[in-house]
């Protein structure tokens, strides 16, 4: 079992008529000028049904090297004002931080020679 | 931007009583028996606020190469069957699935000589 970083997981539903574009935005430019952040990716649902999605259609997960950084990260004041902003635009969110558990890592694309 | 690969998030709140080892145990097993599935993480919350996780505790994060492989997945009888088990576990469930958008990808850990 290999333990990976630490990861911020934002699961969002936008009220209606939010822009979500400038959400995003917003969020790309928090976490580009924050060193904290070592990487951020985020999807919108296409997939899964209704049912199973229960109204949520974004996910973002933000990786830190350690649980310290995450809570500085939080403690920042532009991310403090981010949040701001991003409570504002939605109607339901859950969040979720914790160490990740790589189970299955990434395999190298070039495999060593025997 | 860049594109990514295609994601299946699960987030999960377990029955009272389950042995949530048991469960993530068989999900290992899954994923390491299905080539479509090119790696997977997961996590168990430890620092966010009651009221911002909505009792969800787990989050599990599987990568494809791309869409038709995580359909192709889902299928097979093998993810059918531990589904099966699955759903028997667990109170909630919030499933996404997407394309990443890597907004801030890792850095290569040695930079290129200038």
């Amino acid at each position: 079992m290999i333990m990976g970083d630490f990861k911020h997981l934002v699961v969002a539903k936008f009220k209606e008529g939010v822009v979500v574009e400038d959400i995003i935005k917003g969020m790309q430019d928090l976490v580009s000028e924050l060193d904290a952040v070592k990487s951020f990716e985020w999807g919108e649902d296409v997939e899964s049904h209704e049912m199973l999605r229960q109204g949520f259609t974004h996910s973002f997960l933000m990786t830190f090297n350690n649980k310290e950084e995450f809570t500085a990260f939080l403690a920042h004041p532009k991310h403090v004002e981010f949040s701001a902003t991003f409570s504002q635009a939605i109607d339901k969110v859950i969040l979720l931080d914790f160490p990740t558990v790589l189970a299955k890592p990434v395999k190298p694309a070039v495999e060593p020679a025997a």
